[in-house]
């Protein structure tokens, strides 16, 4: 509460002050305080607000930069509604068409996806789905007719009610959710419609038929500017995923084995670096949804670049999720590469050039694959290097054999009922915890070079389904030195290493 | 080529068959030889039509029964149409609205989604959509209108390609795609379709005063329905996926371990019900893309149940990381345990005891987090659980301190120059081959119970952030023996269980 001894004492204060002669510098000095707050306040806001729309700014540059594919695309769109609201400003079209030009505007905006085959599935489904059920819609809209003015509204309510329900439910069925999802979704609207406006309008049929050509209009106008305009493949974007993948682990790999065999001082300087090539392997882990996708889409696409129609895509999946499980492997790799516990240094010497090695010959057959996938030709040289990392494990076996754990040796010379009661000071000397980490780490790279056969098999399996031809090595370096082209997991890559150094 | 002489001989050939008293017989035969040929046709075709409807009859069926709340779905979906098509069939609603009541059915048929959060969320975006693009579109017009009719159109035909680009690429910044992805197009929608429609109809307010209204109206229905009829809210069911994933990795780690550790003859009875659980982590493996389109969801949907309006859901999303990345090395593990090598018996006996311990304490602990999130109330257990977990690291590294090599004695008394140059039959006994597997599995156990620490962490931030009130034992128990509502996943499990039987 406020008290009103104060109030009235602090009116009494400003009017003796507002009497006097310097009093008015006073009220000027702080009235000019009050304007100077109000408009630091103001410029406070101010440069707020353009920091935020600077790092906006930033953003969507950045969004423009990392794949200029989206700004081809907007303009596309912008495009395929210009072509369309033509319908609306030609007189002589609009008369042919008139107001139903409308659900070609509303199809436009609907269907004109990022790829080719997006648009493609969902153009089809929405015609499909208008056609099917603009047929059925008027058959019941014939037999309600037919059954007397008492029955038809009965009639056509319950129609809308169980188809719309059974349609609802057909999306729930696997293979209509992954194919057909839009098409239900689009029967329904059209039955309902259909039906609920066939009830007042008389001309049922021309009404089918207006919106039927003009949904048909529509998705033809996205189909070909989408096909024609610098396309957006699927399938291609998953063929350059899948190999983008294969890269990642392969550097991953590399790079996690030299940097633990390796004096770790050297990590000091190319710190940023060195850390966004081994964790690479991290954007690999969570791309099953949008392989899944892109398959899906890339199903629908006619014959383009190197890839046919009906192009094996489901291969695809199974090299991807084949990465992946190699990608789960690295995961445990760099956990106990990263553990606290320090290797036995001669041991690790002892191992150094078997792991790094292996290593290295499993990421040369990564990138053979790589090169496979990529130029869509057999390699000259994969069964040699093939061979070469099943040697490399061979002789990391070998070297596992020969293992030098000399402080072993007093505890062995025990019986297995003496060792439990050593005394503490000799357990702490033993050995096998110092080689712990290292015989996971070797474990783990025989593990990982036996899942890099798997990812052969299914190449190969490839190669025999799409028939690849035998490459010319002079191809091949060509290709070894050609970066993949960006796709959306470069961004995803930047935006993990930009929550990785925040962290 | 068909040769003549053959085809006159065969003509004659029928009509001295014709002429005989037997030839009857013989036509009547070949001639029920073929009506058979049809009959047996038409009945395989049939038999095969039957079968793959029944097929499919399955299929829908358990579609239905995996989770009955997608029968209540398709019925409620159904209900919200009925409702809206009123405005159709009821002659004082339909004069008010008139064939504006499209708008309505088509916002009831895009708008009502699975879950709650996420048809509050298409809703919403709808919503706004439609009134932000309605504004800008008539500002639009009116500008366009006082420019004369030379720049009229060109005025609108620009706005419409550079806002509907500007739309279309605002859906690639990250935000925008997660939240307001629906909003942008529905903003390219309406605004072309008020701009393009405004060149004819001059009543523009009334149009889009009209076409907002019916919009409000269809998606006041679906929410209304959405939220009152047995509503499936997104938010309770990113809560129950988190816990079913705990649930799945704590079922694996068990039986895994057990199995082995304990003899494999076991295993050959039980096989199916046992690889079901030993495989229960490949589920956890994928879900990343369901928690965050759940979260996603989930941020729009008010207070329910146990979760208030902007519950941490993003917490959850950390927890099911941590969750995946436990799953990681749960599938290394799984492949160590499945290795071909054989591990050596004494060691293995050896060790067997302080793993199963380790990997029960650590399910305990992980079950104990299961009945902390499903009730979310505090676990008075699960800090003497951790403890218990801890001892049981110690106790394991303290066994792999003790752990009985015999066999590499002779190895051992050698110097390192000598070893490499030992026979072959002498590396062949070297038994740090054979402990190989138990070193890495006992290793990646080790790493798994840091993991699921990192998980305790995350649920106990969970808990101060949502405040867990502190539970009694009674409630803890009748929890443990809850099963957790059955959802999506469970069918996932189903398909991949499917999956593995059949490879």
């Amino acid at each position: 509460m406020v008290n009103e001894g104060e109030v009235s004492s602090g009116k009494e204060c400003k009017v003796q002050i507002a009497g006097d002669h310097g009093s008015k510098e006073v009220q000027n000095r702080s009235e000019r305080g009050l304007v100077s707050r109000i408009w630091l306040g103001f410029a406070g806001l101010l440069s707020g607000f353009m920091s935020k729309l600077s790092k906006l700014w930033r953003n969507v540059c950045g969004v423009g930069s990392e794949d200029p594919r989206r700004v081809c695309h907007c303009l596309k769109v912008g495009l395929a509604l210009t072509v369309v609201s033509l319908f609306y400003y030609m007189r002589p079209l609009y008369e042919s068409i008139g107001s139903n030009a409308m659900w070609a505007v509303l199809t436009v905006v609907v269907v004109f996806e990022y790829t080719v085959g997006a648009t493609l599935a969902k153009g089809l489904n929405r015609v499909a789905g208008t056609f099917l059920a603009g047929a059925l819609a008027i058959g019941v809209h014939w037999v309600a007719a037919h059954c007397g003015e008492t029955f038809e509204a009965a009639i056509l309510r319950t129609s809308v009610f169980l188809l719309a329900s059974a349609a609802t439910f057909s999306r729930f069925i696997p293979i209509v959710k992954q194919r057909f999802d839009y098409g239900a979704m689009i029967f329904v609207l059209t039955f309902s419609l259909v039906s609920v406006s066939g009830y007042r309008v008389e001309e049922l049929f021309e009404l089918a038929h207006h919106r039927f050509s003009t949904v048909v209009l529509g998705t033809a106008i996205c189909m070909l500017i989408c096909i024609f305009v610098r396309p957006v493949w699927a399938g291609q974007d998953l063929h350059f995923l899948i190999v983008r993948n294969l890269e990642r682990i392969s550097d991953s790999l590399d790079e996690c084995v030299l940097k633990y065999f390796e004096d770790d001082k050297t990590l000091i300087d190319g710190d940023e670096e060195r850390w966004k090539r081994i964790l690479k392997y991290k954007s690999a882990l969570n791309t099953k949804g949008t392989e899944d996708s892109l398959a899906n889409f890339a199903r629908w696409e006619p014959s383009h670049g190197q890839f046919r129609f009906q192009h094996p895509w489901n291969q695809y999946l199974k090299i991807g999720a084949l990465t992946r499980s190699c990608a789960y492997c690295i995961e445990a790799l760099n956990s106990s590469i990263n553990s606290e516990i320090h290797a036995h240094e001669r041991a690790k010497k002892h191992l150094s050039n078997v792991c790094i090695r292996l290593s290295s010959h499993s990421s040369v057959v990564l990138r053979e694959l790589t090169v496979m996938i990529k130029t869509m030709k057999k390699s000259s040289s994969i069964e040699i290097s093939i061979g070469e990392m099943g040697s490399a494990v061979q002789e990391l076996q070998h070297a596992m054999k020969c293992l030098p754990i000399p402080p072993l040796l007093p505890l062995l010379v025990k019986s297995q009922t003496e060792i439990t009661e050593l005394s503490p000071a000799t357990q702490a000397n033993t050995p096998l915890m110092e080689v712990l980490n290292l015989v996971t780490i070797t474990s783990l790279l025989v593990e990982i070079s036996a899942r890099i056969e798997d990812i052969v098999d299914a190449v190969n399996e490839l190669a025999s389904m799409t028939g690849f031809t035998e490459s010319t090595i002079d191809e091949k370096k060509k290709q070894q030195n050609k970066p993949v082209m960006s796709d959306d997991q470069e961004v995803q890559d930047k935006n993990e290493l930009k929550i990785l150094q925040q962290a």
